[in-house]
């Protein structure tokens, strides 16, 4: 049975979400049983926010929701990898295509590119 | 203060390895605070394996090392991406070039691609 094991995480497990044309890594969140069934059924990306202990769907605030193209099993079926189409160009909350925006120099994070969006026009209610 | 958080997840924090060249997801495995720190100094990857308790490199049973290119930390800075050159061309303890060698069918979990070692050569004593 191909079955995904969310004990060894306590329930949740880390799923990667990575650009389907560029390859680029977009962020990490985690998802339990229901919100990976959820992903499945809807197309959508959708995680268990572990400070929020609730769902949500990726671009449910922003509108930038996550069409998932393809979605791939690690050999320890204990984390999967979403490979999608980002709906608006930005998965970050700061704006940023990607939540890795910054590298490590040294002792020190570069923070490389431009958001595209503003955080404060996009989130406001 | 550029500091990862590490308290978020227990001491742990997960680390995406990433082909420096390819951008291919290769694993995901987890970090603590020294974990990250012989990282960066040795520039080889280091990961705290939570079943086993201990610290391991990456390559240290196979030879399979990883040669860290970069990495970067994602805008809470509790999870970061390696970069890496993967010395031998493949991660995952089964052969394959990627822990995510199987991609999801529907019900069913479909393995793409053949492994690129046979593990009970590479991992014999």
């Amino acid at each position: 049975m191909d079955v995904l094991d969310f004990e060894k995480g306590g329930g949740l497990l880390p799923a990667i979400v990575q650009d389907w044309e560029t390859r680029e890594v977009l962020m990490l969140a985690y998802m339990n049983a229901e919100a990976y069934r959820r992903t499945v059924e809807t197309g959508r990306a959708w995680f268990y926010s572990r400070s929020r202990d609730a769902f949500w769907m990726k671009g449910e605030s922003s509108g930038h929701v996550q069409e998932v193209r393809e979605i791939r099993i690690d050999c320890d079926a204990d984390a999967v990898v979403l490979l999608v189409h980002q709906i608006g160009g930005a998965a970050c909350h700061t704006g940023h295509r990607s939540c890795f925006f910054r590298r490590v120099e040294g002792e020190r994070w570069v923070t490389e590119g431009e958001p595209l969006f503003d955080p404060k026009e996009v989130y406001r209610k």
